[in-house]
C-alpha cells in the first residue's frame, strides 16, 4: 500500500483561529433544575460546549397560588447558585448569561431573591418574561434541527411554551404553567396517582389546548420537544430498545409510544417508578405528569410523532451571541453547519476535503439512476462524509478511519436524522479498510441502505485514491456507464501518475459496488 | 450536581510548545516490505505518528546463494520508493530517514541499486550492518517495553537479528540469514510443505541457535519479539480468542500456541493458509517458515512465551533522533514517558492532574493493607490513571471519561501490560459516573481485578471532588481508618467550602468500595 491518506493536521497549525476564542457560561434558572454549560467560541465559526452542570434544585417547590417562593426553596438556589458563581471565577469565565424562568419570574418575592442572589454570588440574573423563554428555545431548536413548518414545545418545571414555526420563523407563542413540577403540585398528588386525578389533569389539559386554533398538525409539519422531561421518556425507550446509537438529540417518539409510558407510570407508585431502567431518581415523581402533558399535547395537536431537541433556551441565549454578526440569529443552513463547525473543531484539511467532496460528488452524479440505488437526499451525507472522513486523525493516525466514525457518532450532527448520522458515520469508517456493513446500525436504517453504503463508499474511496498527493492533481472525472463497464476518465493538471497507479489498484471496489468493470483513462486537461 | 470536571483545555491554549513541532519520514526498505512512518516530534518531549505506509514487495526474491538482485524484484523496489519520495515531497516533509537491510547488505549488485533509487527518488539509502540492524531493534524495543533483562528478537524476510540485553545495555548482538522469505525458498519449497522439508529446516535452526551459549532463558528474562511475522501470528491468535483489545504492541504469545500455528500452517496448503481468519494473503507463503523459526527460538532458548513489539528498527533510528539531548537514547522509565507523552498530545491540565495524583496516591498510601485489595504494583496505575483521567474533554467534554478510556486504549501506553492498560483505561472511564465493572476487559485480568478497580476508582472520585475547584485549595488529606469507619481530614489553604460540600455527596462510593463509613472532617492547615 502506498500513501492513502492525509497525513494529521500538523499540530504547528494549531496556533489558528481558535486564537481568538471566547468562553461564556449560560445559566438557566428553572423551576425544576438549575443548569449551567459552557461553551467556548469563535465568532461566527465555531463552538464546543466545554463544561455542563445540572443541580436538581426544585425551586417551585411549595410556590402554590400564592406564587410565592419557600425559604428552603430558595436556599438550596442560592447555594447552588454561590458555587455556579464560585465555579466562574475559578475557571476564569467572566461572561455569564444568567437567566430565570417561570417559578423566578411568577414569584411575588422575586425581587428580594434576585438581590440575595447577586449579593452571595456576584450573578445578576435576567427574568425572562414568557414570551421570551419561547423565543429562546424556538432560536435554540431552530438553529439544531431541520425545522421549517411546525412547533416547538418546551417544557420546564415550571411552564410549557408552544411555538408556532412558519418557514424557520417564529410565528406566535404562548406560555402555559404546565410545567412537570406545577402540574404534579397541582393535580397529581397520590402516589400512586388516583384515575381521577389523572383525568381532571387530561381535562384540564384538553381545555388550555383546544383553545389554541393554531395548533393543529399541517402536512410537512414537525413538533420538536425539548426539555428534561422529554429527554427523560427518551431515556427510558432507548433503554428499553437497547438503541444503538448514544444521542438524544433528534431521537424521534411516536405518540404511541408516549402514551405507553403513560400508562407505564400511572400504575406505579413513584417508588416503584425509580426501578424502571433508565429512570432519574430525583424526577421519578414528576415523570407521569411529563408523559400526561406530552401525550394530550400531541393527541389535540393531531402529531403522531416528536423528535427531541436537547437545546432549548440555553442553546437560544448562545446562539444569540454567536450569530450576533448576522441580521437574524439563525444558521442559513443547519445541517452544512453543523459538518463544518465540527470539521473546524478537529482542523480538517479544508482544501483536501474539499476536493474530495467536488470528485465524490461529481462521479455521484454522473452515475445513471439506474446504476446506483441512491436518491437525491443520500447526496448530502455524500457531501457531509466527504468534508469529515479525515478528522479522526486528530486522535491518532492508525485506524483514523474509525477515529473519524467516532468523532461523528459522538457529534450527533444536529440537523441530521439517527439514520443519516448514522450513515455519515459509517462512510467515513468505511473511506478506507473493510467492507461496509450496517453493522449494529441496522435498526435505524432503511431497505436499500446497506446497498446504497456500498456505493456511496466506493465512491468515496475512489476519490481518495485520485487526491492521493493531496495536491489536487486530478482535477476532474468524467464517468460514463456502458453495458457492463464504466468509464472513469482523469482530468489532470501535471503528473497523474501516482492518482492513475492508485486508482488502478481500487477498480475492484467499484466494480463489488455497482457490477460494472472499472475502466480507468487519463484524459486531457 | 455541581462542576465535577474540569472543562476543556482552552483551544487558545493550542499555541503552545507544538509550534516548535519538527516532523520525520522513516523509510525501511526490508526483504519483504518497505515502510514508511511519518512521525511529528518535540525533541525530548511528545510525538505522534501521523502516518504509515507498508508495501509487500519481496525484494530478496530469487536473491538464492548468489546473492544478487533480480530485475524484477528491484523495479518493483524503484516503483515503490520513488513513490514514497513523491509522497514526501507532496506532503513537505524534509527530514528522510531511508535504511536497507538484509537483502540490500548481503546483494552483489548493491551499489548500482542504491544509485537507481536515488536517482529515481532523490532518496539516498544507509545499508545497516546486521549489528546496527540489531541496535536500532535493541533500540526500538527497550524504549517502548519494560524489557530489562532478555533477548530482543527481530525477524524480517532476509533476516533475525537476535540481541542479548543486560539492565536495558545492548550486551551482544547477532545476525543470522534465517527471515522469513530466505528460510522459505530455502527450505519449504513444496506446497504443501513436506515433513522432510520442515525436518532439515529445523535441525538447520537448532545448530544455528544452538551455537549461541548466552541464548538461554533465566528467571527474570524477557522474549521481545518484533518484526510483521510475528504481529501476524498474534493477530491470528487474537481473531481467534476474539481478543478484547485492539493492541498488538505488549501482546504476548506462548511457545504452546506457536507451535500450535506450525503444525496448523504445515498441515495446509497455501491457498489453505489464505483462508484462516486474520492472515495477510501475501504473507500466507512465508508464515510457516515464520513459526518454525519462532517456536525453534523459543524452543531451543526455553523461553515459554514472549512479547510482542510494534517497535523495531524504525522506531529506533526515530528514538535516537528524538532523544538526542541524552547521554544515550533510552527513557529513563518507559511507562512514565508513555503517559506524559499521551497525557501531552491531548494537552492535560497539569497542575490539576498532578495534584490529583497525589491526592489518590496519597490516600492509597495511608490505607491499611487489610482494607484495600491493591499490590504495590497497582499503585503505579492509579498514577498513570489520575494522570490521564481527563483527556477525552479533547474530544468532547459530554462523556469525556468514555473518551479518556477510548483514547488510552487506542494509544496502547506501551511499556504497560494489556491487562494494566484496561485498568488504566477503565479507571477513567469509571472517575466519574456509573458503577465500575470490568466490562469487556474480563478475559485479560487477573483474580480480585474487580474489586481493585471499584477501590481505586473510588480513591480517584474522591480526588476528583476535593479539587472541584481545581485551584488546589484542599493541599492535603490524613486518612486513618477505624473499625467500622474511616476518617478524611482536608487540610486545606483559603476557602475549602465546596471541596467539603462536594467530598460530602460521594461518601457512599467510598464505603461501597471499601465497607466503611467515611467521615469528613476540616483540618488545620
Amino acid at each position: 500500500m502506498i500513501p492513502t491518506d492525509p497525513p494529521a493536521p500538523s499540530l504547528a497549525a494549531f496556533k489558528d483561529v481558535y486564537q481568538n476564542s471566547e468562553r461564556v457560561a449560560v445559566i438557566d434558572l428553572g423551576s425544576n433544575s438549575f443548569r449551567l454549560i459552557v461553551v467556548e467560541y469563535v465568532p461566527g465559526l465555531s463552538f464546543r460546549v466545554t463544561d455542563e452542570v445540572a443541580e436538581s434544585v426544585r425551586l417551585s417547590e411549595g410556590m402554590g397560588d400564592e406564587n410565592i417562593l419557600r425559604a428552603a426553596a430558595m436556599n438550596r438556589a442560592a447555594k447552588v447558585v454561590q458555587i455556579y458563581g464560585a465555579f466562574c471565577k475559578a475557571s476564569g469565565i467572566q461572561e455569564i448569561i444568567a437567566v430565570g424562568t417561570s417559578a423566578i419570574r411568577d414569584a411575588k418575592n422575586q425581587q428580594a431573591f434576585l438581590a440575595r442572589l447577586e449579593a452571595e454570588s456576584g450573578i445578576r440574573v435576567r427574568v425572562l418574561s414568557g414570551e421570551e423563554e419561547a423565543y429562546y428555545g424556538y432560536l435554540g431548536a431552530v438553529n439544531s434541527s431541520d425545522l421549517h413548518n411546525g412547533f416547538v414545545l418546551d417544557m420546564g418545571g415550571g411552564s410549557l411554551q408552544i411555538s408556532h414555526v412558519e418557514q424557520r420563523q417564529l410565528r406566535e407563542a404562548v406560555s402555559f404553567p404546565l410545567g412537570a413540577v406545577r402540574v404534579t403540585e397541582r393535580f397529581l398528588q397520590s402516589d400512586p396517582v388516583t384515575t381521577s386525578e389523572l383525568d381532571s389533569l387530561r381535562e384540564h389539559l384538553d381545555r388550555q389546548f383546544g383553545r389554541l386554533t393554531w395548533f393543529r398538525y399541517k402536512p410537512g409539519m414537525k413538533m420538536v420537544f425539548v426539555g428534561g422531561g422529554v429527554r427523560m421518556l427518551g431515556r427510558l425507550a432507548q433503554k428499553a430498545d437497547d438503541y444503538p446509537l448514544d444521542l438524544m438529540h433528534g431521537y424521534v417518539l411516536s405518540q404511541y409510544r408516549i402514551k405507553t409510558f403513560r400508562k407505564l407510570l400511572a400504575d406505579k407508585s413513584i417508588a416503584e417508578r425509580r426501578r424502571i431502567p433508565g429512570m432519574k431518581i430525583e424526577r421519578a415523581d414528576i415523570s407521569l405528569g411529563t408523559a400526561a402533558v406530552i401525550h394530550e399535547a400531541m393527541r389535540v395537536s393531531g402529531f403522531e410523532e416528536l423528535t427531541i431537541s436537547a437545546q432549548g433556551v440555553r442553546g437560544g441565549l448562545f446562539y444569540e451571541r454567536f450569530l450576533a454578526g448576522q441580521e437574524q440569529p439563525r444558521f442559513a443552513d443547519v445541517r452544512k453547519a453543523a459538518v463544518l463547525n465540527l470539521a473546524h473543531l478537529y482542523r480538517f484539511q479544508e482544501k483536501h476535503a474539499e476536493h474530495i467532496a467536488h470528485l465524490t460528488l461529481s462521479m455521484f452524479d454522473q452515475l445513471p439512476a439506474a446504476v446506483h440505488q441512491c436518491r437525491k437526499g443520500e447526496r448530502d451525507l455524500l457531501w457531509a462524509a466527504s468534508m469529515l472522513h479525515d478528522i479522526g486523525v486528530a486522535i491518532d493516525y492508525n485506524d483514523h478511519h474509525k477515529h473519524s466514525a467516532y468523532l461523528i457518532l459522538n457529534d450527533g450532527l444536529p440537523g441530521y436524522t439517527h439514520r443519516e448520522i448514522a450513515l455519515i458515520a459509517l462512510l467515513a469508517r468505511y473511506h478506507r479498510k473493510g467492507q461496509p456493513t450496517l453493522d449494529e446500525f441496522e435498526a435505524v436504517m432503511e431497505p436499500g441502505d446497506s446497498r446504497r453504503l456500498v456505493q456511496m463508499a466506493a465512491l468515496l474511496r475512489l476519490s481518495e485514491q485520485l487526491d492521493r498527493s493531496r495536491d489536487g492533481v486530478v482535477r476532474d472525472v468524467k464517468l460514463t456507464a456502458g453495458g457492463d463497464y464504466a468509464q472513469l476518465e482523469l482530468l489532470t493538471r501535471g503528473d497523474g501518475q501516482v492518482a492513475l497507479w492508485s486508482v488502478e489498484r481500487h477498480r475492484d471496489v467499484f466494480q463489488q459496488a455497482f457490477g460494472l468493470e472499472l475502466e480507468v483513462v487519463t484524459g486531457h486537461s
